[in-house]
């Protein structure tokens, strides 16, 4: 658990729980601990999406994969702890002493990481290369496999900051925006990307025949559409001042990242 | 998730909790989303459990194994997606309405699935044949394997019916007796049973040269103490009338069973 989920990544995930939550003046502390359960479902979903019976990867954030270091059954099972150590974390008191706070971050998280989320992406994804998918159904699947974690992130921050769920359609639009942004700056990465830089092997869509926004689209105008969701989902952030700062440049560095 | 939830399984966990739940005067149906909830994490350690880098199991419940019938990512996905799903259960104010009751059970029920539990229970077992475990090592392996669901599903059925928690703690003896008579009977089941009654191969540990309650006891002492187990189950009732019946026949059903 502890090989796969430190000293590696970005923390995407995390800082836009800690962005969101800052905003409302949620403890730090306390964004921290939900920005952990997030990160935990992230990794998880990294560790078994790597395993030989899915996309079969050997490196990972420029080391070996969990099954490679180890083996299968430990990259099972460590991906599985890590998955309920989520729930575990968001269902401690310690965490968040509200236990209406504490329900609703679970039940969002839960909803993200399962089938009409992750698994049900990564479902599709394994489908890929036979069901020749088109743009939409492109979208769909990265929507589900990429997108319901980035906007479950940026909703826990809200429900962290007690921001009441009618109130929180700006922040979904944004995060929906950066999640199309970031996948299509990940087939663009893939697409002509420096291997060594991303810490693992990039161009296997291409070999395996999977269409991406970038095969669907051409590298140029996915790269326009990227830079436009971008400053849509900005644009989303009219209502906030200088205080969504730091959402706005995590939007940005999001196509902007060489890795 | 349909093809190994559905159609097989004696459903003892759902049972505990239904049982539980009921001698405190708990809706049914209240009790039933909860029980689905532990056999989904049932099920999900089941299919996992199976694949081929865990036990390579090819038959469960007289049929193919998910991984079988279907493929690895497949089986992979499904049980992650089951995991998911137990958490989407209790999280939803349809399930129970109090989001105390909510937050404990997903604590309760996370705490079984994860490292302090099953994950970490199946990965004691992963290195058992190498280990060379003695009585006391199995008796804490099947404690997190199998007994932590066990516990936990008579717990939920307890704090649904809002038992404080220095109030359980008959309950929780009694689900600790029950559980250890649960693996002794499956090792025993294991050792002598009818395949075709199980449903699945039988003797594997045995070829692979792995401790058991019947190899570190011999057959005749382990029914002996399972017997004595399910005994001292039922005498930690005592301090319910009928109300506690369902569970002491659960408790007796356990050693008695023949699959």
């Amino acid at each position: 658990m502890r090989y796969a989920a430190i000293g590696g990544g970005k923390r995407v995930r995390p800082l836009l729980v800690t962005a969101t939550a800052s905003m409302y003046g949620v403890a730090r502390q306390t964004a921290v601990k939900a920005g952990c359960a997030v990160e935990a479902i992230h990794v998880y979903s990294l560790i078994h999406d790597d395993l030989p019976c899915m996309d079969d990867d050997d490196l990972r954030h420029g080391k070996p994969t969990l099954h490679k270091a180890y083996d299968e059954a430990t990259a099972v099972l460590a991906g599985d702890a890590l998955h309920a150590l989520a729930f575990e974390i968001l269902s401690m008191p310690e965490t968040v002493s509200d236990p209406f706070v504490r329900a609703e971050l679970i039940a969002t998280l839960a909803g993200a990481s399962g089938m009409g989320g992750m698994a049900g992406g990564q479902m599709m994804d394994m489908v890929a290369a036979e069901k020749n998918y088109d743009l939409r159904a492109i979208t769909r699947l990265q929507q589900l496999k990429t997108g319901a974690l980035l906007t479950a992130a940026v909703e826990m921050g809200a429900i962290l900051g007690r921001v009441p769920v009618d109130s929180r359609n700006h922040l979904r639009n944004y995060a929906r925006d950066v999640g199309l942004a970031f996948q299509i700056a990940d087939d663009l990465l893939d697409h002509e990307g420096d291997e060594a830089k991303a810490g693992k092997a990039l161009r296997k869509d291409d070999e395996k025949g999977k269409q991406t926004f970038v095969t669907l689209m051409g590298a140029d105008k996915a790269r326009d559409q990227a830079h436009a969701l971008v400053e849509q989902a900005v644009g989303h952030l009219a209502p906030h001042g200088r205080e969504a700062d730091l959402l706005r440049a995590l939007a940005r560095f999001i196509v902007e990242r060489d890795r």
